[in-house]
């Protein structure tokens, strides 16, 4: 059974090769009514795409969204979203060398091992270009949330040891993460774009963490006992290419702290809202939103394609050196923001609708309906 | 749509509250032919039931597992496991008090919220309870696992602030983990006993992380896009209880490396199997199994219910001081070993499965069926 | 992939086989709050029980369902439904015979194939005994149906040759199907009845048709374009043991009709809701309820299990003459009736929890929430 | 949920609308290496496309299908394929009329109702030309099937009353239902013809029924209890537009055979191999296949939209005359043909690969691995 298909309700099922053809994706469940606009999507598009910045590599990819299905007179209608970005800027001729060898820490061998052969363009499947498709499908998922307030705002929090303070909260602040490196801090962007130059100048690359923080999350989101919603949020950040690790609210420095210090009271509010004075759960209690804000962090490490030249085997398994040439990311921190946001938008969007029906049963039963 | 069950091809469907009358679960798509052992099932479980130790709850139950279906002649049938574990020691009148307000950083207000009452019984299905059924069925996966060599360690990696080497590993070492406290260096073990039964004393309770290593997990586990290994470990490990974080491999860590120092290089061995130097990634690569250890750690914060007073609200809102009774575990790392494995089994499990489909489909596509 | 669950938002697993310990099931995704009694639910029981009458077999079960699970004060509590029934007259000893042989048109000889044992004693899991469980789980799911007025009525149209006229409609008649062969013609019934105890007599066994109706159903369940409501009401009747045939609405008949005879005008009611003149659809249009009764109609072979010698094989592949021992239902069709009605309930319910999840979007898009 | 995907190791999911840009689907779980030729793609694509012959619909789609991911050097790759169609001939100013009123006995009604809204051009998603897709992805799963030796065979068995006799078999015959009425006994096919050009000149159309025969199945393919091989494809049937009803095997005729007479005796023939000396059964016993073809009949309605007058509401819901205009096929069936082998094919192919694991998790238990 492959693993292409995200989600239960609000489901996204992707196809693609990083220079194949076009990738492309069908995103289902999402109700009828929803407003679209061809450049809102187009804008959360240009946040990830290749060749936008000093910083990323060079592949130059419009990634224009084609949207297939799904829509009538300009609204969704509740039908399948058929979505398409043709491959534009596709070089498989950089490729040749890689074909003969498995590149350290990368996918090559593991797909070789499992399928019996690979595509080496860019990676084929297990390049990062497809994670193109879920930021397209993540746009009409944060069109429905943004009918509740919902707001999904992620940001570079660290680029190797620069790293922002963890209790910093993008939430309320005026802080922008719209310069290229995305992190709010301006002073702290600013080394940490010189030190990804610095890297790319020496041909390897950097790691870092992303925070990502959710405002307005209604209470009520994830499911007992499998599908908790910081479950389903791990498992959705891991989904991403070099994504090795994550928490949720104080996460592993939780583990040092004690139960008494560590449980966030509860008060109420002027307007009589349940809130907690602080927020190491992170919103998530018993695997269930609890109306605060959402928070949780993620790791990745530094991706493995890098300039210098590195020992590995080759297809036949003798040892080799290998140089990697190409067009790469020396840091994926920066283009990995909308990917983060994209992928909470898709489980909060899921949980959502999940939920709903739960919401409108409930309406029924005591008789409201 | 709930999210009571877990996996694709074998899939592990639970049901049952702290305090009801039974907790249970549906194990499905085991292969025929596994011989089962009572008793080694009961040894499995006699690691994580409660009253097992001088640091765990005082809560007595034998944990006994009735095998209701899907074993013909001592083996498995291929036909779904029913398994039943009927409460023992349920003491219902304890939790009268919980009943009337919402105990800090527990699921009581979410599960509220969510369902629009809650049983307070134990935290009702909230409970950690319920991984008791997990552990269950993850002995007929390991046993089926085991079949192809197939060995998952968890140990207690820290508790508080005392914490094994980062390096360590139990592959290949002599050391036991099967002390109290589940930690593989004995004289780190005592100094996290005394540590916890302090914390006990106190009316607090301590986090800390597990560690688990799979030790000959063939390559090739694992499926592109979503359903990265890494992504459904997580996953998994996020489901728990108490859980707030996880990392593959080198995780969090390897932000602040280079991708040259943190490449694994590809080396072959003596009998021609393909090896890394490094293990940097936790024997998971493009989100594929490369046929090295798995290596992941997993956060536990400490757990919400203390027996010290604490401010909160009452279910009518107003502001009230908790004072928790009842029989509850100072510190869950030692319990959730075996709580550990159990999901990792399951992963791998499900994936195997998922594996073998197609590795048959390419025997016979290549002729050799 | 085991096949053992059922639905997508509300869902069912059973387990269990014939002349095991217990069968049971986990009803899943049922709304907290629905009102349940025991008496009612033992009610539907009885209707589908062994040794109810002269013309079922005289295995005696008193099918008493333990309820688990999900239940909080008498009410559902939104978390998953553990049902069991333990088998009490099992007798194992009956089936040495049938080990032997491959009775013919039974599940005997597909199951040995696919799993390379089997469990002899009454079919082990082939046996119709598991759809016990579906009518105990379908007693939660009709409570939840009734709330919106949804009425499930099935019955006996046809024994051999004995057949209900095809206009006839159970829907606003005084007619009850509550007599032992649930022919809601009292004397097509009695001649039925003549018919089994006859078939009985001469070791044999017959066939037949049920018609199910559904009053009351809302308009809007079924999902395009796999997921149809017709599409997934044939699935589940096909899973009914011996069913070989489903029809909707005109069905078979249909064929023979003109488009011009067979389109359902539409017309307004009094109260301005809208109906068609004829129902030749049966409820269902493009896939969807349209509000119209539905009325389908299922095809039951004669139980393959008859008292008559047979030529078959044995399982050492000879040529060997059978006689089945043991106590057979003559006819399935009457304990048929309330398993027609649970897998109705279960389609209906199932897609109702879907729809709600869509309509509360919709509520919340067009600024109603 | 929506319900635009189908099955579940090998899965098809598809978007699009009759006059939108294109339609297309993802086809998912084909294992890698099978070989793959673009002609004989498109020959599949022939046999279901509009315009193919005087009894069909005069839309003009050639039907070409575009492979945009999961192919490499002409074999499968294991990554899920992608599949493109544009719509070249969707002239959506045939519709204006329609968008005024609801088609009796089409889903005009009832997507207006689930949805809100309703593209009306082509009938939008309801339209049967996403079946062109099913066609498509079904050409990837015959390969993989033929590979085993299984050979799909759907024709025309019935138009109205003119109906081919019910024991014949296409298999092993001489014959050809490659006429463009798609009946293989000739004489019959030229009267059927005559049949529905008379219809077509009335503005009427047509129902009828397809017969499908399955050579080479092997035995073992089904699942216990819900996804019984008769119960998927009873879904997959029925999933098809227009259709009204499905029967395996002698279906409802067997309801009016005793026990005695439907039981299918086992033999062997000289190769040692199980068969049975009458079919009864269609191949599928217990749900299981038995190594027997599988036979089964599914009924088409004559299609709703006719040119004659017929009174209808409009969306306003006053009573209205509806004459409709555009191009319409007086007669599904022999377009169907394809139709229904396709999605024989995805239900074989998927019950294929579930049984695969198991198959190969067996040969490891067993120690033959």
């Amino acid at each position: 059974m492959s693993g292409n298909i995200f989600g239960k309700y609000i489901t996204l099922k992707t196809f693609g090769e990083s220079h194949g053809e076009a990738i492309g994706g069908i995103l289902d469940g999402v109700p009828p009514g929803i407003e679209i606009s061809s450049e809102e999507l187009q804008q959360e598009m240009d946040r990830r795409r290749p060749g936008q910045s000093k910083i990323t590599t060079s592949r130059n990819e419009k990634d224009q969204v084609q949207i297939l299905s799904g829509i009538y007179q300009g609204k969704t209608s509740g039908m399948p979203i058929g979505l398409l970005i043709q491959n534009t800027d596709a070089r498989p001729r950089d490729y040749s060398e890689i074909a003969k060898s498995f590149r350290p820490s990368h996918a090559d061998y593991t797909y070789s091992t499992k399928y019996g052969m690979r595509d080496p363009a860019g990676g084929g499947r297990s390049s990062a270009r497809e994670t193109a498709i879920r930021v397209a499908a993540a746009y009409f998922v944060k069109k429905l949330l943004s009918q509740k307030g919902v707001v999904i705002r992620a940001y570079v929090s660290s680029i190797a040891n620069l790293e922002l303070d963890r209790d910093y909260s993008i939430i309320g602040s005026q802080d922008s993460a719209e310069n290229i490196v995305r992190c709010p801090d301006s002073s702290l962007a600013e080394k940490m774009i010189n030190l990804i130059e610095l890297a790319r100048s020496e041909g390897d690359t950097l790691g870092g963490c992303i925070t990502c923080e959710v405002f307005n999350c209604p209470a009520g989101l994830g499911e007992p006992v499998f599908d908790k919603l910081s479950a389903d949020l791990a498992k959705a950040m891991l989904s991403i290419n070099a994504c090795k690790g994550f928490e949720m609210g104080s996460g592993f420095a939780s583990t040092q702290m004690k139960g008494s210090e560590h449980n966030d009271p509860f008060v109420k509010d002027g307007q009589g809202r349940v809130l907690t004075t602080t927020n190491h759960s992170g919103g998530v209690q018993g695997g269930i939103s609890n109306g605060m804000p959402l928070k949780f962090r993620v790791a990745f490490k530094p991706v493995s394609t890098i300039l210098k030249p590195q020992q590995t085997l080759d297809s036949e398994g003798r040892l080799s050196e290998l140089k990697a040439k190409g067009r790469h990311d020396p840091c994926v921190l920066p283009r990995a923001v909308p990917i983060v946001e994209a992928m909470t938008a898709l489980v909060l969007g899921d949980h959502w609708m999940r939920w709903n029906a739960l919401v409108k049963a409930k309406e029924l039963i005591q008789g409201q309906d």
